[in-house]
C-alpha cells in the first residue's frame, strides 16, 4: 500500500503512545548488539490487512532491521502460518512488536470479518461495502483492510458523494420541502462528478426518489419483502443500498433480495482483531558482546 | 475529562477525515440559519463514556452550538435514555453527527464491557485492568473508557512500569542467564519509581522469581487451579496478575482463584461499539429565512 | 465560510513567514497601547472573497482588535469601497496588514476573474468550473473563490470523481486496451457513489465513450464546430465538458456550442490579485500614553 | 535548491490535498507494475524554477522512480525543451503529476516574468526587486524563484529590516512626532544588523528622511522626474527604490531615473503560470504482467 | 508578549512531556472541585522574563484558572515578592505547576544575569547583546528574556544579518581570496536590508576590513589595549562588537576601550534559573464537596 | 541513542530557529560545490552527551555529508581533543554548525555537572538523579544527558511515579486529613506498576509516612544529621531520597548519612555549557570549481 504522510503520521503518533518515555524493560536488559530473529505469526484462520503498516512500524524503530514478507495483504492465512520474518537487533523488535501488532490485528480483524460476508453473499451480483462508522484517526486504513477482505468502499468521507440522510429530510421536510423538491436541489446544485443517493424507508419514498431523479437509494431497515419490491421498481433506475443492522445470519437474505449493495457499519465499529504475534527465534539469538 | 491538546488534534484529525472536502449535502440542501435542535440518544443499555469528546467534536464544527449533557460519562444508560441535547445552526450539527457518534460509541462499547466484566466480579477483591492491546492513536481515550466502565489502567505505556515478557527471558536464556538473573538486573538497573513484574508461566517460575525479588508476577494463560496454587504463594510477597484468553465466561471462575488483577486485551483490541444516535427533533426546527 | 483547521494552519503558516522574526519596525516606533481604527478598502472593482481569512488575521495578530463587516464575500466591489473596518490597537493592526492582505487580494482576484467569465456566458445554461491547476496549499480557498465568483467547483481532488486522461488512456493503449474496455473497466470498479468523466478528442472517441456508457465527457481542445457536434451526440446520453486554452474571449463562442460545463485552469494559475489596502484613519488615533 | 522542512511539508500538505482521499482512476485503471518513461516539457519560453520541488513531488509519491535533469533551475527553456525525464511506475507518475506541476509551473511563472524585467533594464545599474506580496505559505519558493529569474529579494518577512510605511508615519504624526523623530528613533532602537528604510512621497520628505539618518528610501508612486531629482539628492547617502505600480512598460523610464533598486509587487501577487506538461512516451511503456 | 503559534506549540510540546500520562498523584489525591489560591513568589532578587508564558500555561491546563499579574517582565524582583496570584482548582494548578515554572524561573535567570552586565557597564555607551547560542526551541523566548533584562539582540538568525566568521574567511582564503575580496563580494551580494559584519583577530584585519567597506566589525577574542586602538580605527567608519570569554569581572574593562557592543553567549548558554515557587495559600482552600 | 520522532522534530524546530530565512551569509560567499573537512573539538574537560544529535543536525542539513565518530556519548572529553570528524561541502557545514552545537555543548554541559557530583559521591553506595525541573521541549534529551553522566533518572513525567509532595499535603491538610491517610488512598488508587513517594520535612512526618506504607521518602530539605536518623528509620522499610539546596560542596556530606538518591535539579536547571567547537580544517579544503 502507498505509504503517505498521514500513514507516516499515524506510525509515529501510535509509537508515540507506547515508546514516548522509552522502553526501561528492554534497554535495561536486552544488549544493543544482541542480534535475532523473529516471525509474525498467524494464531487463527482469517485474512491479512496491514503487513505492511507493522512492517513499516519495525523499520521506523530499528532502520536496521531486515523484514521478509510471506504472505500478502488480501491473502487467506491459517492458524500457525508465518506470515514475515524479522531479523536484527532484538531490542528494536520488542520495542515496536506491541504497536505494529495493534495495526496488523485490528486491520487484519477488519479483512476477515469482511471476507466472511463477501463469501456469504458470493453467489449474488452484490457488493459488501463499508461506512462511514470508523475509528477516529484510522478510517483510509480501515476502508484499505476492507478492500483487502473482498469489500467495496462507500463514501470516504462527506465530500465524495450526496447521500441524502433521515435528518436532511427531516429538518427540511419541517420547513414544508418534498422528497422530491430536496432530491431536485441536490440534483441541480451539486457537482457533476459525484452521484446523488437518498436513503428511504417505504415504497412510497422509493417511488418518490426514483421519480425525482435519485441516482442510488438506501434503503434503510426494510424488511427483505419490501426491499425485493423496491429492488424491482428500481432496476434500470437506479443502483439500490440494503443497510441497517445487518449480520452475518442475515446478509444472504438480505442479497437474495438483489440489491446492488449492502453496507455493514459493524465492519469497522465492532470488530474482532485477528491472533497475531511475534515469537522470537530461540535458536538464532545470538551477539558478540558478552551478557550483560 | 482534560482536553489536552492530543486529544483537540484527534478531533481535528477525525474532522479532517470525514469533512475535509466539506460536506455537499449539508451545503446544498441545508440553509445556514437554519436552527433547531437534537438529542443524543442510547438505542441500548450500556456505559457511558466519551460524551465530552464527542460534545467537543459539535463545538469545534459549530461554536455557536449550545451543548448540554444530561448523563455523565460513567453512568449507566438505557435504551432510550436522552444523553445530551444540542441546539443551533442544523447544518453544524449534521456536519460533526457522525464523528461525533464515532468517539462516544466506541468509548462506550469500551466502557460497558468493562462494566459486564467488573459486575461479574464483584463480590472478588480483585481489579479488572487493561493492557496495551490499544487502537492506534486512541491509547489515552480508550484507558479512560476502561475507568470510566469502573476498570483499572495497566501500564500507559512501555515507561511507567517494568514488565519482563516472554520474549525478553526468551532472548536472555539463549545468552545463559537464568530468570532470576534477569529480575535482579531489572531491580538494580530500573527507576525507584516503578514496579518489576515478571511474565511467568508455571509454579516453579513462580517460586523463582518471587526468591528474585519481582513485585507483581503476570500469570500468563495458566489454569485457575495452578493460578491458585501460585496466588497461595506469593501473598505477601507480590502482587498477582492473571493473563491469557480470559472472556466473560471465564472470568469469575479466575477470579476466584484469588489473583489481584485480570487483565482483559479485548477490552480495547475486539470491542462492539454501543448504539448511540443523534435525532433531529421534529418540532423545534425553525428559521426566519425562506426555505432554499 | 468554515474555519477548519486547515484554514487555521494556514493562516498560522502565513504568519510565520511574515511575522516568525517580530516586526522591529512597529515594535520600535508605535506604543504597544496606540488605539486607531482602519478600513480596507478596495483600490479597484472586482467581487471580493477571502474576507472572513483576512480578518481572522487581523484576530489572530490582535485578539483584542474589533472587526466589521461591510460588504459580504461573493459582492460585487468598486474601487473606493470600504469592505470592513478595523478597531482596536495600531500596533495589531500594522504586524497583520500584509499577511491579511495577501489573502483577500489573491481571493479576491480569483473570484472577480471568475466573474467575468460567467457574466460573459451568462445567456447560455453553461457552467464556469475550475481544476485542480491551484496554488500548492491553497486549494479549498482557491476553490471556495471560484464559488464566490459564481463558479462552480470540478473535483476537489483526484479522489471525489473518475477522470480518465489522455495519459491513462496512452499508457493503456500501448498495452492494447481499448478505450471502450478503458471506460467499462472504470465504470465497473469504481465507487457507486462517483461518475466516470473521459477526455476525448475527436468524435470517433466520443462515439466510442458514449457507447462504453461514460457519463461525462471532457471535450480537450476541440474546435467550437467540432465541439456542437459533440454535443448533439451527447444529449441526453452524457454531460459535456469543453477544456483547453479558453479565455475571455473565446468562452462565449465556447458556451455556445452548448456545452454544459466550461473549465478553466488559468483561473486558479494564472489570476492576478484584486487591488484592496488598509488605510489608517488620520482622525481617529488617539492614546493615553506619552508618546514613545 | 536546499530542501527544508517546510518544503518537504509544503509538498506533503500539497499532496494530501490531491491525493488525500487516494487517486482511484489511475488505481483502477493502471497495473502497479507497468513500467514507462515521462518528460517534464516547456510549451512556451521561460526561465525555469521549482524543479527540484517538483521532482521530490515525484520521489515522495513513487520512491522507485528514477528521476533525471536536463535543465537546471534558472536557465532559459523553449516551447518544446525537455526539461526532466521520469522513468519507473507509471501509476506514481500519474498520481504526481498535478501537485509537480502546480508547483514548476507557477515558479517558472514568476521566473520568467522576472527574467523580464530585469532584461527590460539590463543597461541599467539597477536591481529587480520583490516584496512580501506572495502567496500564504510559499513566501520561500517564490522569492527563490525570484532569483532564478535573476532578480534580488527585499526582506524576506517584517524582522530582517526596518521600513517605515506610511501608515507607521501616519499612525506617529497623529501624535506629533516628526519623520525626523521617528527616523532617528528608529536608527537608536533597531538592531544593528539591518538597515532603516523609509517611504517616502515627496522630495521635502527626501530631504527629511536624508537628514534624519534614513539609509534606504522608498520612493513611492513619484513620477519618472521627481524619481531622478530624490536620486541626485541621495546619491553618497542613502540607496534608493523605486515602487508602486510599475510594469514592463514603465520599468526601462523608471530604471533610467538612477534609483538602485525597483521592487515589483506583481512579480508574486499576479504571474501567470509558465505552460509545463508531463507526456508519457508511448514507445517505452511494457511491464511483464498481463493487462489488467 | 505576543502570544504567536511557535510559543503555544512551545507550551503544548512543554505540557506534553509533563502531563502526557496524566498526573495520578493529583488525579487520585485531589477533588476536582477543591478549590484555592496560589501565588508565584520569588526566592531570590532578580529580574522577571516569562511571566504571561507562565501564566498562559496554567492556563492551558486549567481554563477556569483566573490569574493576576502583580509585577510585570523587564522589573525587579525582590526574595519573598508575590509576582501572581491564581485562583481556583487546585488540581490544575498541581498539574500546571511544574511546566510554568521551567519557563519562568529560566527566562528569568537570563533576564537577571542580563541586569547584571548591563548594570556593570551603566556607565558607557554600551550595548549588551546576546548571540545564537540559544537552547534549541527556546530562542524566541531566550531573546525576549535578554531584552526583559536591557540587553539587545544580536541576529535572531542567519537570516537577518551578514556575519562573515572566522570559518568562511579560512574556507576562502585556501582558495586565494583576500579578506577585502570577500567583504566586498558580501557587500555587493547582500540584500540591501542588512548590514555587512566581518569577525577579525588583529588590528591588521581590521584595517583591511575597514577599507573594504565593513559596517561593523566583530573583534574577537583581542586584548583590552588591542580593542581600543580597534575601536579608535573604527570610529565613524564603523560599528564595533567585541566578543569572547567576556565575564561579569572583565565585562567593565571591556567596555572600557568604547566599543559599541558587547556579546556575551553565557547569557543563554550557560546561565542558573531564578529561584521561583508556587505557594498555595493555606487558608483559602475550601470546595462544597466532601473529602475524597 | 534512539532517533525518535520527537528528537527529529526538535532538530527541525530548531533548525527552522537559525535557518528559517537562509544563510546569505555562507550563500553569498561559499561556492556548493566546495568541498572540506572539519573536526568537533573539545575546548575544556568533561563528559560528551548528545554527539549523535549534533551529527544528526549536520546530516538533515547536509545528506551528502559524511560524518565519522572518534569518543561515544558517555566518554570523557579533554581539552583538544577531537570528537567527531565531518568532510563533504562547506557550505552545510557552516549552515549546521550553530544548531549542532548548541544541542551538544548543553547536553555535555549537563553530563559532565552530573559526573562531577557521581564522582564526588564514588565511595558511597547512592545514585545521583535529576528532577522535572528541566527546559521546556528538551526533557527527553536532558535526562538523556543526566543518564550519559553516570546519573540516573527520577520521574520523566506527571505519569511514571506518585509523589505526594508539600503542595498536595496542604492542600489536604486544610480538608482534614492526616498524612497517613493522603498516603492509603495513593497506595490504593494507584496503579500497581508504579510506585508512591512522598516528602517529609522532618522525623514525625518520617515515622507516620513509613507506617502508612510509603515506599519511598522524600527528605526535604533536611540537615545532615537529621536525614541520617531518618535513614535509620527507613532501612528495609523505604527508600530514601535526599532533595534541597545540595550542591558539589555539600553532596558528599549528604550521602555519607546514607540516603540512596540524591536529585539535584541544578543539574538542568542552571548548568553551564560544555565548550565544544567546530575548526575547519585548513589543508584539505579544495573543489574543482573556479572561485566565486
Amino acid at each position: 500500500m502507498q505509504m503517505t504522510r498521514d500513514i507516516e503520521d499515524l506510525i509515529d503518533r501510535a509509537l508515540s503512545e507506547d515508546l514516548g518515555l522509552g522502553d526501561p524493560t528492554t534497554d535495561i536488559l536486552i544488549p544493543h548488539d544482541l542480534l535475532g530473529s523473529s516471525v509474525l505469526i498467524a494464531k487463527e484462520d482469517g485474512v491479512l490487512a496491514g503487513l505492511d503498516v507493522a512492517l513499516a512500524v519495525f523499520k521506523r524503530v530499528g532502520p536496521e532491521l531486515v523484514v521478509e514478507t510471506l504472505i500478502s495483504d488480501g491473502s487467506q492465512v491459517h492458524d500457525g502460518d508465518v506470515i514475515a520474518k524479522i531479523s536484527g537487533p532484538v531490542a528494536s523488535m520488542l520495542k515496536a512488536e506491541r504497536t505494529a501488532l495493534n495495526f496488523v490485528r485490528r486491520l487484519s480483524g477488519i479483512a476477515s470479518e469482511t471476507a466472511k460476508y463477501v463469501q456469504r453473499v458470493s453467489e449474488f451480483d452484490v457488493r459488501i461495502i463499508d461506512t462511514r462508522k470508523t475509528t477516529p484517526g484510522m478510517r483510509t486504513l480501515e476502508k484499505y483492510a476492507i478492500r483487502a477482505g473482498g469489500g467495496y468502499n462507500h463514501r470516504q468521507n462527506l465530500g465524495d458523494g450526496i447521500l441524502i440522510k433521515d435528518n436532511h429530510i427531516q429538518a427540511l421536510r419541517n420547513r414544508g420541502l418534498s422528497l422530491a423538491e430536496i432530491i431536485k436541489t441536490a440534483m441541480t446544485e451539486s457537482s457533476h462528478t459525484i452521484r446523488v443517493e437518498v436513503e428511504v424507508e417505504d415504497l412510497p419514498q422509493v417511488k418518490e426518489a426514483l421519480d425525482a431523479g435519485a441516482e442510488i437509494l438506501l434503503l434503510d431497515n426494510m424488511g427483505v419483502q419490501e426491499m425485493a419490491e423496491a429492488v424491482a421498481m428500481c432496476r434500470g433506475r437506479a443502483v439500490t443500498e440494503a443497510s441497517g443492522l445487518i449480520n452475518l445470519s442475515s446478509v444472504r437474505d438480505v442479497a437474495a433480495s438483489g440489491v446492488d449493495l449492502i453496507s455493514v457499519g459493524a465492519l469497522t465499529h465492532s470488530v474482532a482483531a485477528l491472533d497475531i504475534s511475534l515469537d522470537l527465534d530461540s535458536s538464532t539469538v545470538g551477539s558478540s558482546s558478552p551478557a550483560p
